[in-house]
């Protein structure tokens, strides 16, 4: 995997990397404070008479939490000191770097549920959900003269790109973007760390109280890298795949048509990027990623931007729009396209507020930019990991569609 | 319906009301400055070029929720007015009454989908998922010298006790609690305000942006209530129901093993209250309630005294527990029962930090608390009404058991 840092300030990006890092190598000391101390606590205010009620294993299972805690915290202790090899970063100064935010801290606990869903062998058949009808999609293309490119925005800690290799075979190259530092890290390490097949153990629901049967089931662990990527890579002669850092309208989206915001910026060194992605994309796969942003058109136009004509827009994944309730605001602009300079500026616009319903999406699509809808399925079931022992975990209820960008 | 107020101190009882009546009488407001505003705002915030892509009825969906804002209001308004002249208020002084917070308001937005679940006929065949079940538990039981006494805690707006009266008929008495004042306010409504059939339309859904498959599900309107009270009280020589207002454990708890909190007072008046309950109730159904609690095993402990000896326990619902990422704390007490002083006092206690899992609470049923399982399901499938136009919305996977206290 390439990584293209496109971020033009890249002291700060380091800066930002450094303190991403520190988040992992302080999730122990932060998942016990906040996940298991106070159940610690609350079991130490209960009645002699209530402790008694509780089963015999209730302190044997508590304290089997603060150790899967720390076997998690191997994995990031790991995942943080081949990551700080590869950025050089020394980690004799890691008590100088910029302290993570609370927020930062949670993803921590969060993302070993991403990891279990890319990286363990129990959630294959979840990721065969999509897999299997992109194979279908491959097969209904055909053979074409040119090699494939493949686009997928936002592809998290990247298990869909080496997939998407796998399927397509040397007819393919796969490109992705990913905004999270969080997601990039473990990336970094999870593709590029040469890591045994099951190498690792990781506990990823400790961290959630709700919905079990049995704490057995909080507590089981998953294997994990259950793939060898590195002899992936050796077989193949190397798997065609980039990675690029940004914001998926920022490194892909057209220069007009868009408004400078966090997410896009107006640089010359950006434009050029973004000019030169333009028609050249066969099949651009939006998995689980088209509600994350605060712009959906910014999205879509970012995707018809990049398409060839003729080419291909997958989705898979519920409309939970991830800003919908943030009370958050920032400002946009209106940028000229031949001067650069600012000449509308849009203080005070909310995140959240532009939620399009399924059909708002392909309306848009159909009569405004341009697209044919070749296949739509709605409310496919799709859970974190369709493991047995999950059976009270509520899950997302999907969409898939392929739509074609006409000639 | 009886409502006895179990509260020690009217003065801040009625307080509190003013203050959650308010809350109904300032919805339109709040709702159209957290959901419509940012709206209007985020498509204000748009290029000419990203508004001319939206589709052609965007602007009057959006005009639509600002609408539909105003026809809950008209039902709010009359709840509210209904409810005033019941506890006596004067709305010529509205505007001295407390101001209710933030959390007070959100819950305005939120309890119509909760009005939506219990009192449309879209929501028939879910409320179906646990009367079914119930009435297969009463002809199991079979006929009984005495009259059933039914305890159902947090009954919510109180669908489930006329349901259960019409389920029983007179050979059954229901008795319930509820602790949320919202929820108080439009069960008195709904319950006791002689309303027509379908003589309202809410709007359950507009609050919500996320799920969508089309802008019109989002908008759709449901008739309320599907039932009218007034005439199944006069075919029936009334409904054999009675509501308690105050916690679980405060009304029908036990008076030695549970530590004094917000949820649990200890004065002469709550103790004689309590021993009356003592052994009184043929059946304890649990709604969507045993996860809403600091304390589940104040629950549980509060269950076990007031069934008699064979009594059941009903339960129905997920394990999603209410209080898991709560940081805030409280103070319990242990308290002397022969001289009423408070001998120990826990300060910061977690509210969360007891969440077990279903073959915990079913283990200390059995071995602690001398229940026999007779049935148990899980993993079953409920919605928040199972109309059509939900189909993107995920649900909830809930467990169903009866268990029945040893003689």
């Amino acid at each position: 995997m390439e990584l293209n840092n496109e971020i033009s300030n890249e002291q700060e990006e380091l800066k930002a990397f450094r303190k991403t890092l520190l988040s992992f190598w302080q999730y122990e000391e932060f998942a016990i404070r906040e996940h298991y101390q106070p159940r610690y606590d609350k079991w130490m205010s209960l009645s002699d008479h209530q402790k008694a009620l509780l089963p015999n294993d209730y302190l044997y299972n508590l304290d089997q939490i603060k150790s899967k805690i720390h076997s998690n915290a191997e994995f990031y202790k790991d995942a943080v000191l081949s990551t700080a090899e590869t950025l050089g970063f020394d980690l004799n100064y890691l008590n100088d770097w910029e302290m993570p935010s609370t927020s930062d801290m949670n993803k921590t606990c969060s993302i070993l549920v991403q990891v279990y869903r890319e990286f363990s062998a129990a959630c294959q058949e979840e990721r065969n959900i999509l897999l299997s009808r992109i194979q279908a999609l491959l097969n209904d293309i055909g053979q074409t003269d040119d090699k494939l490119t493949i686009l997928v925005p936002g592809v998290g800690i990247g298990r869909l790109i080496v997939d998407l290799c796998i399927l397509a075979g040397s007819t393919a190259t796969v490109i992705s973007n990913e905004y999270s530092l969080h997601m990039l890290t473990l990336s970094m390490f999870l593709l590029n760390g040469n890591l045994d097949v099951n190498q690792y153990t990781i506990y990823p629901f400790i961290h959630s109280f709700s919905h079990w049967d049995m704490k057995s089931n909080q507590l089981k662990g998953y294997s994990i890298p259950d793939i060898d990527i590195s002899s992936q890579n050796q077989s193949r002669g190397g798997l065609n795949m980039e990675m690029r850092m940004g914001s998926f309208a920022d490194c892909f989206g057209p220069n007009v048509g868009i408004q400078e915001s966090s997410q896009y910026t107006v640089t010359p060194d950006m434009r050029l990027k973004r000019a030169e992605v333009e028609s050249s994309i066969d099949i651009v796969i939006t998995n689980f990623f088209i509600d994350t942003g605060f712009n959906i058109l910014d999205y879509m136009e970012t995707i018809t931007h990049a398409l060839k004509p003729g080419g291909h827009w997958v989705n898979f994944g519920p409309l939970l729009y991830h800003f919908e309730n943030d009370a958050n605001q920032e400002t946009v602009y209106e940028t000229n396209p031949y001067t650069n300079n600012r000449e509308i500026a849009k203080p005070n616009t909310p995140l959240k507020g532009l939620e399009l319903a399924t059909m708002e999406i392909l309306d848009i699509a159909t009569t405004k930019l341009n697209y044919k809808i070749k296949l739509l399925e709605q409310g496919i079931p799709s859970g974190y990991g369709k493991s047995e022992s999950l059976i009270h975990i509520p899950g997302y209820l999907c969409n898939y569609w392929v739509i074609q960008l006409q000639e």
